[in-house]
């Protein structure tokens, strides 16, 4: 199974961190991270039964960015998925899609789930590469969170116990690549208010292909001739 | 979907009530039957949510026979699995493989969940043709009720829908954004002999990531860009 640490944000139901804590168990995961969370008591002790190493063991800290230090890879769960695709921060692949894709990734992974009633902020699930969820009812959309981590760490879980993929672009590949990316939008003189956006998306896409070393240095290669023989062309101005 | 009766057997939390409630709502499910179940008050209803419908439309019944009545098929849960295979009553099915199988099964199926301690009893567990099972940790496997409850419901639900997407590209998009990576790979005079190479690996990478049209029409962008300063920059002799 892929390293992964779960993410628990903004928690304010001590039973949801107890009962995620169990599906923890239940899927042999064991790294929480708490951030900011509500007070811990007996309910969450109480809902945790197995995993109640995991709750003493787990880490509460006081921002997200603490909570992700370590991790290569960032993904978000949302229970909304946005009808039109303008919104790419909001175009999320399945959970059962993202365990399948990452079964091999040998970097940590860090997982993050929302508050019970708002879930994550749009600044939170702008720090994602991916954003995982889970198919659902149109009427009635959103799960429980616990329901929801536990769906994702199963999905995890059975895909752990199956058939095998190429091995995956390690990191600091993939920040080559992104970087590539960049330097391409800055060498095509990309409109600025739009480059922000467009780097958020390219690794939106790339981190839901999941690339290969082969895949990325091929891309790499072809990003990295088209801006270098633009500024050879342009001369110094675009050095 | 398959016509399937959720019946929970012997609850004693009137909490996960409530919280199987919220997750038939989430995954279209609609009938559920409670034999013999603990008083259902506040704490049910808080926790079913979009589901209180469901909570309000369920039928009390004081024993399993009634509950069974009108079913044909009749589906057992259990956390445990025998390691031999001598008692053919534990013999499981994942709950993904009887999701795939019975995803056009014409008659109406019972799911049974059992109680949160003891779970279904030996003699109700002899009235099911079929168990299913949650493949999980070795040290730690028997998931929360509900939680049980919400995977295989997750699974019949996923096995009834396929995989669902934001818009994906249409095929000529698609086509086009190919034709634009073709033209980037000529504007930097790429390698002829891995130019074929090349074109399906992006191709499958793209394929991979299914990309919404807002993905296509940005990358698309991003290489014609290139590719147009490129030639502008080259003169004729690119044309």
């Amino acid at each position: 199974m892929p390293d992964i640490r779960i993410v628990f944000v903004g928690a304010k139901f001590e039973g949801n961190i107890g009962a995620v804590c169990r599906s923890m168990a239940n899927f042999d995961f064991g790294e929480l991270y708490l951030v900011d969370p509500c007070p811990i008591g007996d309910d969450a002790y109480r809902r945790a039964k197995g995993g109640s190493d995991i709750l003493d063991a787990s880490r509460k800290v006081g921002t997200l960015e603490e909570a992700l230090e370590g991790c290569f890879l960032v993904v978000g769960t949302s229970g909304i998925v946005t009808e039109g695709d303008k919104n790419y921060t909001r175009i999320p692949t399945t959970a059962r899609e993202f365990a399948e894709s990452t079964k091999k990734y040998p970097e940590k992974i860090a997982i993050l789930f929302g508050r019970e009633d708002t879930g994550l902020f749009q600044e939170e699930l702008e720090k994602c590469d991916v954003l995982i969820h889970i198919p659902s009812s149109r009427t009635c959309p959103v799960l429980n969170v616990s329901h929801a981590a536990n769906v994702v760490m199963y999905e995890i879980f059975q895909a752990g116990h199956g058939t095998e993929h190429p091995v995956p672009a390690d990191p600091g590949e993939r920040e080559l690549m992104q970087r590539f990316f960049d330097d391409l939008l800055e060498a095509i003189e990309y409109p600025e208010h739009r480059k922000e956006g467009t780097r958020v998306m390219f690794r939106r896409l790339m981190g839901r292909a999941v690339p290969s070393k082969y895949e990325y240095n091929t891309v790499m290669g072809v990003f990295g001739d088209a801006a270098r023989i633009i500024r050879r062309l342009h001369g110094p101005k675009w050095g």
